[in-house]
């Protein structure tokens, strides 16, 4: 796979000519008071008629005998001249669901297969449904990524991959150019190997991928587990 | 506070000689194969030397009868044309640390005065220790909003707050044009709650925030509490 350790060469300003991918807005704007006044975002020229750009997927995998798990993927990316680690995630397709999209993404990305789980309130409560062997649909409503600087937004699916016993790790599916790493973490450690990933291996975590791991770290915290 | 509800006006595309706060950024760069490719960014203008853009606060209130619970703060962003259901966060200012900012941010957006937490694995597994009355740092490693398409990057603060039984809510101490609700949600409802702000109230979650609940929510599933 991958030979050589990806480099930056050169990062000059892009004019908005030039800019293929993304572009600056200049958003006028009448504020609470009624004052007029001027907000700059930044913008995907990627998104599709569905309205949204991009789709994350936070895997949970399941395996008779090994403990409860996530999927993490590590990539380099120049905007931030790191590795990053992330969960699986693309844009959306023309003419994809947020669902078939994570579902795609997460073959291509990883290799493993899953289904959409269902976390809904009511029947995460059911005695007996914490296996979730049905499939019913979890996917976030409309969020964004970083709605003080650009448009950016996704939606969020979890979903289950019920491995068995002696399942062996598939093959991923990735385009010309990507080069991505899997790795398994279950989640009573993940909240730890993402901080060994930052400050002992040099990696950059995502923070939304961070905040999830947080939420489970501080959920353990607050509520101890039986 | 507001009278109005806020609106759009005009969008217009930013050109770079205009842009004070943003731009666009060209990235040259070799991949793992050697081949010479071209990746486009957005930046903020504003990163001080601490590289770090920003702050975003995790709170976590105790009260002596009330259940844990964390607050989460509306306010209008134009770049998404939307009222947002955030954490409490904003820009580092020079010669800040992150904790600074994040104690500054919480009372400035909230009024509430909170110490930075401790969730270091250790400590917080020993007997006794989840009550947290002591005061040791929590901070994460610089973690990045959305490093596919930005160079955004920032810290997570966990700070928890100590209410007494018949402490009333402190006023906040927002900036001129600054209009920002504050809620006290508790932890165990944050999840429903923002499906609920999302959709049935017209509001449009952070990213980071849902996934931050979601971790919350899936650990509850994941591992059964006692």
């Amino acid at each position: 796979m991958a030979t050589k350790q990806p480099k930056i060469n050169r990062v000059t300003p892009l004019s908005a000519d030039e800019a293929k991918w993304t572009e600056l807005r200049k958003i006028e704007w009448t504020d609470q008071t009624g004052r007029e006044r001027v907000w700059e975002a930044a913008a995907r020229k990627t998104r599709k008629e569905t309205g949204v750009d991009a789709v994350a997927i936070a895997p949970i995998l399941r395996h008779p005998s090994r403990p409860p798990s996530t999927l993490i993927i590590l990539q380099y990316r120049p905007p931030v001249e790191a590795i990053c680690v992330e969960f699986p995630a693309g844009l959306i397709d023309e003419g994809e669901t947020p669902e078939q999209a994570a579902v795609r993404e997460l073959k291509e990305e990883t290799g493993y297969e899953g289904k959409v789980s269902d976390i809904s309130p009511t029947l995460s409560n059911q005695p007996g449904m914490t296996n979730a062997t049905h499939q019913v649909l979890d996917c976030s409503p409309t969020i964004v990524s970083d709605p003080g600087l650009t448009t950016a937004n996704m939606q969020m699916v979890t979903i289950e991959v019920n491995l068995k016993e002696d399942d062996e790790a598939p093959e991923q599916h990735l385009d010309e150019g990507e080069f991505i790493e899997r790795r398994i973490v279950p989640l009573n450690e993940l909240y730890q190997t993402l901080q060994a990933l930052s400050k002992e291996q040099g990696k950059t975590v995502d923070a939304r991928l961070y905040h999830w791991a947080l939420g489970l770290h501080w959920s353990k915290r607050i509520f101890p587990q039986s």
